[in-house]
């Protein structure tokens, strides 16, 4: 497995394109093929993920079609006629059908689509549509909002297979500003079973162990297409087998995982928690995410403080099963406390912007890794400061 | 029932005094009688903690001593006899027994105590005991920590019985310190078995619905002791009802849960989150705390920014059972949503220090308040920049 340019493009059958007009956003990604689908667990479900969730019961798109500024949530029925509307207005460009369309939304809760907006650029994106590295660029940079860059990422597996990916995310929720959105395509021909439950694993292991702030978007989707143009993954051709399709999966999704946590909201630092000796896997998850969850962390991180009683303390409340005779914790790779014993003179440099917190819990043989950012006063402006 | 002055000194039998000196403080606390306490859920548990539980087996303590600047946490086997130490202390002084004391904590994690600075001041502190106003402030102001002023409440109910208590908190774990404690006595005669059941009921309505930054700590403790210096509440002298009992008790907790909150590190604003229509009250209360643990709920709130879309969000994502398109939101007194709707032109004026958001989930008819305090830049600098 290598790393390749071109994003979404990198992937053979796919083309992209996108522009971006002040707040306003508008990205449009073809390339046909089985696709599945990751949606948020909000129980306030923005319309656009409610009309794609439908569409995906085909296991088949054609096109996304993603716009920023407006997340258009808890928008009624109006939200759901916009999103249906976004759709039919690809599909008639592409000649497709409505229903093979997948829409996205990133932006403010509670304002309705500028459905006259999106008609007037539509048109223009269209015509922008490439299949070169530009292409995913452009895209990738038409839905951000509160993001500082566009994120891209993929990989070419040793069949040939791309896997490639653009997501968007700077908050759970960013100012006043839904979510967390990513695009996956590959060129692999892998059946419908298959790609589900790898896209589940791998944003199991990726999407779903990155906190900025903790708070969950109502509009958080993560799309995978097959577009099947390389024949490999088939009984005829087999060639790719599923734990290396995985492996790749896994990389872009943890690749631009990461990309948005390091662009999180304010953030200076990153902090990678790796949890080792939890008794299940639930275990090492709940107390990796409650370390880069806590606010206390994040601001010890912010402040260069090696403030290990914080983590530890994190560790205890996270709902994980430890031993805190048998609790180890390294930061930066200095052990500051060995098997429930303080280490005497440890000193722990955090001067740095990449921040590894290491904890065994001691009774068991489970591990997980999640990632986060420090807690800074620019989080706090910014969120605070947006006017809505 | 009518507010009194006096703090835990307005109940009979009580006696207290404390002393601070730079960022340690000592408190002894004398009345003897039925006692029940609530601690931590926080799996790493301060020694104590471990201690007082232990002593509480016997439903009887006789007096409370409680220092502050460590938190005795994370301490092993030289911690727990630095606790059972502190006991000893002051059951010597007293001429009672070491497990009749209950010993608390508060400070930094991972430190062991100072035990000669507290040999050197206990005589001082038992000689400035008294049954004053005075003496509750002192021990209030002697477990400080990062919090701005000293927390104490007392009410006395029709029957003459009176309730009273001190507490102490500003972070959920402070600037790498920990926590909360209160100190509840009451002079009516009550058996354990209500007072236990009493305590839990108010202690789930009050310390546990207040938020300032959604750490838990390893210190957390809340002891309610019965002087019975009022014979009412017993069977011969009724006089007073376990529903009336309770009233008082919610009302102390609350106060001091509410001050806790109010003195949240770096608050400037007080946010009341208030839930109805759930389908449980479990709902009700993930609700209310999801809301008020929010970080971008709490800067919209420290920017005076009526963001409703948030509050929403956080809703959804509670994990609380809702309907969308029954939901109903008020900031301010102001509607917002109104039963799935937007309410055009409504003007939210959000400049006062206290903010109230009540948000009616649709389904059901269980209520839950919960209590927190923006976020703010103060907030980060204090956490960051304490240096462990």
């Amino acid at each position: 497995m290598k790393e390749v340019t071109g994003g979404v493009c990198a992937v053979r059958g796919v083309r992209a394109y996108g522009i971006k007009e002040g707040k306003n956003g508008l990205a449009v990604i073809t390339g046909s093929g089985t696709s599945s689908g990751v949606f948020t667990r909000n129980k306030i479900i923005a319309a656009p993920l409610v009309v794609t969730r439908e569409h995906l019961k085909s296991q088949q798109i054609s096109a996304i079609i993603a716009n920023s500024g407006c997340a258009n949530a808890f928008t009624g029925e109006q939200g759901l006629s916009d999103a249906t509307s976004m759709a039919a207005i690809v599909a008639d460009r592409l000649g497709v059908r409505t229903g093979s369309i997948a829409p996205a939304s990133t932006g403010v809760i509670g304002v309705p689509l500028d459905m006259e907006w999106i008609e007037d650029q539509i048109d223009s994106v269209i015509a922008g549509l490439s299949d070169t590295a530009d292409g995913s660029t452009a895209a990738a940079r038409s839905i951000m909002t509160t993001d500082i860059y566009p994120k891209e990422f993929a990989v070419e597996l040793s069949s040939g297979v791309r896997i490639g990916g653009i997501a968007k995310g700077s908050g759970m929720i960013s100012p006043n500003m839904a979510t967390m959105l990513a695009f996956i395509y590959t060129d692999a021909a892998i059946p419908y079973g298959m790609l589900n439950s790898c896209l589940k694993r791998a944003v199991n292991r990726s999407f779903n162990m990155i906190v900025v702030d903790g708070d969950t978007s109502t509009n958080d989707m993560v799309l995978l297409t097959a577009t099947a143009e390389m024949k490999v993954g088939t009984p005829d051709e087999p060639g790719l087998s599923e734990p290396e399709f995985q492996e790749g999966l896994d990389c872009v999704c943890t690749e631009l995982a990461k990309m948005i946590v390091r662009d999180g909201e304010g953030a200076e630092r990153f902090i990678v928690a790796r949890v080792t000796g939890a008794k299940t896997d639930g275990d090492a998850k709940k107390a990796a995410k409650a370390i880069v969850t806590s606010p206390l962390v994040k601001t010890a991180v912010h402040g260069e403080d090696p403030n290990w009683g914080r983590v530890i303390a994190a560790a205890g409340y996270s709902g994980a099963d430890l031993d805190p005779g048998r609790i180890s914790l390294a930061i930066s790779g200095v052990t500051v406390v060995d098997r429930g014993r303080i280490v005497d003179g440890a000193v722990v440099d955090m001067s740095g912007t990449d921040i590894e917190i290491v904890v065994d819990l001691g009774p068991g043989a489970c591990e997980a890794v999640a990632w986060g950012c420090d807690l800074t006063c620019e989080y706090v402006r910014i969120n605070a400061e947006y006017t809505s």
